[in-house]
């Protein structure tokens, strides 16, 4: 028998599709990696139909993607083995909310934006902004991702808000992994293994989360730095420092002239730091001057707008600002992270590798968390130049794992980074290998990501 | 040819003992569990004399318990399946040093307090401090344990403080996890995956740490309570409104008792909280207004010692109220942690077991992260007694369980809890077994501990 009967002998018909608009949808995702049309798209509501779909893969070797927004940036939900891609973007349920906890349970499709809606009410919020996606991304994705944002600074990455989850694993069985309690000592940190894996040790069908409080009151900086190093340092002692800041944000010089052009807004073309800080006024205020002292003594002053506007309006531009630097080039764009006082070098050596090429080149991240962008403009359709680009991201990555750092600070590794995978984990790999066919002995879930 | 000839080929031979007093000394740890007498016991001094006797101990299936300081309270140090113990406690280097980038690389038997000595003169500590045991506990059994601390509220527990790992499997083979980037989302978090499992998995031999500022200042204060219900609603309160606070502990009315008794404060018996603030001055003077603020509106006024003295004195002193308040009788204790609306219930519910069972009974702990310690006083001799408190103690982890909670928020499972820890985590101790399989396939680390 078929797959798609199958599958509709599990789903209503009007959850399980082969059309290929449909099938079209899916194949991809906002990265540059080539879409693959998978051979069915089903919609699951609850964890019985899931177990149901799972079984049936399962016994049958057809591989399962599974997708929430498909908003990932390295192919995590591109089904690059074929088999069907199981979206859950219909799972969007609040299950649970104990507000006098600071908790609540969802289903993995619930949109990051939607849930905050909902919790803003009690005055609660489950911080970790995906930066400009949390309009789109769904949780579920957030958990496989470890996704973070521009406040990870202050509340951590996803991995931090995560209490318990239940997953079905790839021979269909549904586990409980956690529970309520926020500190624990309790055997093999099982949760922690599911967030950032991507979608191939289970799927996720519930999420508890620890939440924040929202807080009282918001304020924002931004200083401009004579260079990187200074910036940098800056950077370094606010955090030895023991401040309590929301958001370090860095925009390198090149960033400023894109900046420029695009809005005109005749910033002196130095790199930038954008803090934002969270809390009751006063103890804010206190934050900010020390904050603001810290940069002065390294040698910045504020940066201001020439109408008087908010100047972290420059930061909210940036990624307009390299989209429209250059038309008809396209972004390839990378995702290290490292130690902080790596950052002037890191910088420094994007910067050659950009101009020694031809490459147009911008830096800007969380650095705050040592997460850096590198941004390079080139053309798909010029062989060499895409090349090109290719070769010095490359370069870039191998210069960060020789600092000890990460290839992926926040995007995951997908089917963009497997290259060098191996290479940032060494024996490492094994082990996650030995451990995917304990949750996956068929090797039906996601198969290709992150490893062979 | 027998064991311990086989060490000395491997070790020098004053780093290999079968001496009775050694032996016995390596027996046992602060539980009130019984002793087991190993074959022998080796100290390491190198990542590569481990992986020696890993793979003698692994050819010839002789169990290996490794030991820091022997502080565990679970008997996860005990020798429970004989075998040789592996004293990591000369492993005691700091192996690298980044200030700026706030980070320490340090080997497995470093202690606690020294290496926070190292780390002060340049203004930088790790700061889960391990309750009054820093001066003993080695940050190797620190992060087989995910031990945490009063100040894990602020700054979280061991866990969120480990970087970069180095082990030696069951097979022998040296792995590096993880690196230096503070934020990753790359591939399966098998740093997380060891912080917690007890030496089951692997023998940590170089530990990387992301450190934090000592803060600039410190305040603290204490608040009495009409009852533990409007404590644990001014807990919530507080995490809700987002207040930076490093530490709250709670008392039950009965320390109160107990305290008086010891140190005749005179103070009224109800509950109380300490609470402390650190940070630059002003910031801290703005969050413990606001925390004031906070306890005021639960019908809470502030504890004053007759003596004008701090009253974190009281706090200081519980541990020994409650060891002196029955001359004759051990202590029994528990390491349970839930949601914190379930703080009133809780108390309530350790209260009436002990009063109906006529078992004397306190509770405290570091509640702004949900963790309550039962304290029962018996007498092992008295077969009866002793049976009822563990009883007792039987029945608070099974409440607990049914509040979403967690068998142990800081102490770890060990021999201790083993009976429980299914009733916990259910299907997913199989994963963990399988997970184990691939570390040690021929279990021997520490077999035995935490599931058969």
């Amino acid at each position: 028998m078929k797959l798609t009967p199958r599958l509709k002998e599990i789903l209503p018909d009007d959850r399980v599709s082969t059309q290929p608009d449909q099938l079209e949808a899916v194949s991809k995702d906002e990265s540059t990696l080539p879409p693959v049309i998978p051979k069915a798209v089903v919609w699951c509501i609850d964890r019985n139909e899931i177990v149901e779909v799972v079984r049936l893969c399962c016994n049958t070797g057809i591989p399962i993607t599974t997708r929430g927004a498909g908003s990932a940036l390295e192919g995590s939900t591109i089904p690059h083995a074929g088999g069907i891609v199981l979206d859950l973007s219909r799972m969007t349920r609040i299950v649970d909310f104990w507000p006098e906890d600071l908790q609540v349970e969802v289903e993995p499709g619930i949109i990051y934006d939607h849930l905050n809606d909902h919790l803003k009410n009690e005055g609660l919020f489950f911080p970790p902004s995906p930066g400009g996606s949390g309009d789109i991304a769904t949780v579920g994705g957030m958990v496989s991702t470890n996704a973070s944002g521009i406040y990870s600074v202050k509340y951590g990455g996803t991995r931090e808000y995560i209490l318990a989850l239940e997953i079905v694993t790839g021979t269909g069985e549904i586990v409980k992994l956690g529970n309520r309690a926020v500190k624990r000592s309790s055997g093999y940190n099982l949760v922690e293994l599911i967030c950032g894996s991507e979608g191939t040790l289970g799927i996720i069908t519930s999420i508890t989360l620890k939440l924040a409080g929202i807080p009282e009151d918001r304020l924002k900086t931004a200083y401009k730095f004579p260079d990187e190093k200074a910036a940098a340092q800056a950077v370094s002692e606010m955090r030895r420092y023991g401040l309590d800041i929301a958001a370090i944000e860095f925009l390198d010089r090149r960033l400023m002239t894109a900046l420029n052009k695009l809005k005109e807004y005749g910033l002196e073309e130095v790199p930038a730091l954008f803090l934002e800080f969270h809390g009751p006024g006063a103890v804010l205020d206190s934050n900010s001057e020390l904050a603001g002292d810290i940069c002065t003594e390294h040698g910045a002053s504020p940066l201001r707008l020439a109408e008087g506007q908010n100047p972290w309006e420059v930061r909210h531009w940036a990624t307009d600002a390299v989209k429209h630097f250059k038309p008809g080039y396209t972004i390839l764009r990378n995702d290290v992270a490292f130690p902080i006082s790596s950052l002037p070098e890191m910088v420094e050596y994007c910067h050659h590798l950009g101009d020694e090429n031809g490459i147009t080149m911008f830096t800007f991240g969380h650095v705050g968390l040592g997460l850096l962008h590198a941004l390079m403009l080139a053309r798909p359709d010029n062989a060499d130049e895409w090349r090109t680009a290719q070769e010095i991201n490359r370069k870039i990555i191998e210069k960060t794992l020789s600092l000890g750092g990460t290839i992926s600070g926040e995007h995951g590794i997908g089917l963009g980074h497997k290259d060098q995978f191996m290479r940032e984990h060494g024996p490492a790999v094994d082990l996650m290998r030995r451990i995917k066919r304990q949750f996956d002995p068929k090797g039906i879930l996601n198969p290709g990501k992150i490893f062979d």
